[in-house]
């Protein structure tokens, strides 16, 4: 198994958000993309299209003949869809992209295999800066893995290699930093809408508390009235909130919790 | 009352963060700053210090003939050390930076009162360009809100008049946008110290999560398992977080929010 990185041709199977940013960032590398495969012909066709690559919506017309395949596809689809798509193509390389599937997931099915994690949040509508993306790869010998770092190096500075407990738990934390964030931001985004103020009004101190934790832990960086522990402000916020169970329900969960962190410190 | 930007002088009661950032960017702007009252000494002193000021820790030692008082003080505080502050100088132009108070706590104490709230998250050991700071203000008259519009537009680009209901409510979507969300990212660092993964990985990711929702509405920039409602990884990672029963909690919740928030969409 000779691969250098210049000649890997790659096939996609799956054609969501991270497959779309990352297969594009392989083509601009120069990477061939030979093949995209999904479930729904347009998105096939359209990640296929701005890749030139070909398409399919059948795993059976899977190509045969490419080094590496790459799985990014809905923990379950993956699952479900692993013996029919490795079936024939025991010889190329196999990894999936997903934080919290387990590398072994591809053992007995393959023999070269791995995982090539990309740590961040991919929206179609956004372009991200591929160089700045913390790539996380396993491999199932040193050689894949060796191979997985130079495939990684090519599109992010940030490369490091990670197994599959390490991953599972990154993928977990990034759950909170990111999806609950942003879930932060969207309640806060309703908050403002009910009373016609505009979200954009936030965006500095959204921005501010994302910089700060580039200088301060997260931890030494809080303010507001939970670290204070201002029971004037807690008790007329969940009041403010009380037509809002929902939020209500955050409000005090997190308050509490902010709290009782702050009580463990030394 | 005739008042100009140019000669008017100020008096800090309160020497916390937001008091030393504002009273920082007023004495860049060439305002004369003439005293800090604080509780404690070390903190009156080093502000009234780094703002060539005069500093007490008595109420009664406040200078009277100041042009506007600034109290930026915890709420509690604010309530109690009203009267006693106010007596006497009932002349000057009162105001206060507490997103929750509202105006009329000024009420029967004093003539010329109103708010200056900079909607920001300010620690001591980060500077912060004031220039980008959105500033709600709020006046007793036309002429009070109109003057700290100037005041406040020698500082900020983004000087806006709110009244206390809507401010109360900015306040509140301040604590889910900024608190909470720091709290997001505290919690994803521990699940990261406890692997021996350094946090820096999540920052990408954090200000990307930040960056987006200049683009996209926070609910259109959601990503996943909870949004697409993954149940394996869902409760895979309940499973992760069975010793950290906090964690958990705060996990069950937010995905199901965010599960729900979904459902509702048209």
């Amino acid at each position: 198994m000779k691969r250098s990185i210049e000649d890997t041709s790659i096939v996609f199977v799956g054609a969501g958000n991270l497959a779309t940013h990352l297969a594009k960032a392989f083509y601009r590398k120069g990477f061939r993309i030979v093949q995209v495969y999904s479930r729904t012909e347009e998105s096939a066709k359209a990640l296929a299209q701005s890749v030139e690559a070909g398409y399919t919506t059948s795993l059976s017309d899977l190509a045969t003949d490419a080094q590496m395949y790459i799985a990014a596809l809905k923990d379950s689809a993956l699952a479900s869809l692993l013996p029919v798509m490795v079936a024939g193509r025991e010889q190329a390389l196999w990894v999936h992209t997903a934080g919290s599937m387990p590398m072994d997931i591809w053992k007995g099915r393959t023999h070269h295999y791995g995982v090539f994690y990309p740590l961040q949040t991919f929206s179609k509508q956004r372009e991200v800066d591929f160089r700045e993306i913390p790539v996380f790869v396993e491999g199932c010998n040193d050689e894949v893995a060796a191979f997985l770092k130079e495939v990684a190096a090519a599109l992010s500075g940030k490369v490091y290699e990670a197994d599959s407990a390490q991953r599972e738990r990154l993928h977990l934390a990034a759950v909170f930093a990111c999806n609950f964030a942003n879930h932060m931001y969207d309640l806060a985004a309703r908050l403002l809408e009910d009373n016609r103020l505009p979200f954009e009004v936030l965006l500095p101190l959204i921005d501010e508390t994302a910089r700060k934790v580039h200088e301060l832990s997260p931890h030494l960086a809080q303010t507001g009235p939970a670290v204070r522990y201002d029971e004037n402000v807690i008790s007329h916020h969940l009041q403010m909130l009380a037509g809002e169970p929902p939020l209500q329900e955050v409000y005090r969960l997190l308050s509490r919790n902010i709290h009782e962190l702050r009580q463990q410190d030394p």
